[in-house]
């Protein structure tokens, strides 16, 4: 019953929203050899919305999975893990992947292999990331800090269309979504993205993304202040209130993840779309409680 | 004499410094048709480090100039004011170049014309930011937020070169400066400027920058934070204390800008460089603090 919902505009709404509908993911942690991803994993099991199955060395099992009760399968190394986890999303027995101690590379060879992988051939994995910055009264959707170096037309559609669906999962019912550039002009010659913005906009209107709004090229500051808006005399139907953003390549989703982090107290959850499964695939940098609300991201999003 | 000085590390410590070498600098103001303009070069006025002349309309002239009994120039036009502006420069007659209330690319088609204009010939010209961060002990500077697109070698070198003078002439005796990217690694595929980074940082160890000590690729958190730095186990002589960064494109720096502008309360002051006066080219949006700063900032540089 969407309509009777409040749009969720920061995580402890989403954490609410998990609860009250009773939402619990089955959820395999792979390799969760250090004690950030432990805690995470604990306090979402707390508060409800996951299962965990890890699947981790033998001592880990001695000691965090007993202690807690945790299903728990064995594994020889994070390589090995990495396949079993996998697995147990392509056999339906999880419905989310967690990324423990273990490298990046490591993971994502797992999820990606052609033969026994989780990619649905032809589809575009990416990264989104939702942060609730103090000084911005909405949850603020974005994509991508780490996975497409420059997106290519056919992968910034699927991004588009991930945002505006974790959006309406977060009860906005129309999302307005600003394609990012550093100026609101379009210039074919040193920027050819900001053409396709053009053409994204144009087949937004048609409703080929569903509910939203869509416009760009637009800077950061006029899709999220009505009165820089003003001052430029821009007019967009975005109206200084986006709710997210597409960046033009990774150096500037990468860049904007980790200014808000370091310097504006950002409290941010990621994960990665395309796959058959979220994947919460946290940087070693990560505080435990970015795990935890990346696990709750995960949880609403995951079918 | 440097050696006895301070590091200037906030924007008070620069006023201080101006005041302390009685720095007065000839600021020509390009139409300087709204009041942001008009106050903050009354206040630079009043703090003593510029004496400005107007080029400006009749009526400008006989309100704002007559009461404030500046030096004045009448133009027929922006277009007119803005040749006229760049003329004085060439003349030796003005040491600073600031933009009124005029459309950027009028004043910068009079600083670029190859014949009467301000750029040398083969010199780069380019965009640098000093910003001073509530959460950063120190100011940090950045390049480019505005002006080239995607630096190729060449514009890059002055963009590292013209940074390193910026920090020395803060008094910073061996400023760090970090080339930033998305991630610590080299990767010619994607991102062939990663493997100039590494040519650049080679080329600061013989000297052919000045006293400064160059890294890169960094991330912007493990340029700006130790603790960072070495929960990823990484060595970088910046140790998370960067003066500068060189960001990849006009995407990352311009994005860098707004964000720590709109959500981190940066103060912040810029200019151009590679003319043959600095030009403080503020945009529509900018405070009055931010066009002050930028003033002080031309003083300093200005030779």
């Amino acid at each position: 019953m969407p309509g009777e919902r409040k749009t969720i505009n920061d995580f402890k709404l989403l954490i609410h929203l998990l609860k009250e509908r009773k939402i619990c993911k089955r959820t395999v942690v792979v390799w969760p050899e250090e004690s950030h991803t432990q805690e995470a994993v604990c306090k979402a099991v707390h508060d409800g919305f996951i299962e965990p199955i890890l699947v981790c060395s033998k001592q880990t099992m001695e000691d965090y999975a007993k202690k807690n009760a945790f299903q728990c399968i064995i594994a020889e190394s994070p390589e090995d893990a990495a396949r079993k986890a996998v697995e147990l999303i392509r056999q339906g027995e999880a419905d989310i992947v967690m990324k423990g101690f273990l490298n990046t590379d490591v993971l994502l060879r797992a999820i990606l292999d052609k033969e026994v992988g989780i990619l649905p051939k032809d589809t575009v994995l990416t990264h989104i990331t939702v942060a609730k910055l103090p000084e911005y009264p909405k949850l603020l959707f974005f994509t991508d800090a780490a996975v497409i170096p420059a997106p290519n037309d056919k992968q910034r559609r699927a991004q588009v269309q991930y945002i505006v669906d974790f959006c309406h999962a977060f009860e906005i019912e129309c999302p307005k979504i600003a394609l990012i550039h550093c100026s609101e002009k379009v210039d074919e010659r040193h920027f050819p993205y900001t053409a396709s913005y053009r053409a994204l906009k144009a087949e937004s209107e048609t409703g080929a993304f569903g509910k939203c709004t869509i416009d760009g090229p637009l800077d950061l500051i006029t899709s999220c202040s009505v009165e820089a808006m003003k001052i430029k005399q821009i007019n967009s139907p975005i109206n200084g209130e986006t709710d997210a953003l597409i960046f033009p390549d990774i150096e500037a989703g990468n860049l904007f993840y980790k200014t808000v982090t370091l310097f504006c107290h950002a409290k941010t959850a990621a994960i990665l779309q395309g796959t058959m499964a979220p994947v919460v695939l946290p940087s070693r940098g990560d505080t435990i409680e970015s795990k935890y609300y990346s696990l709750a991201l995960a949880s609403l999003i995951s079918r």
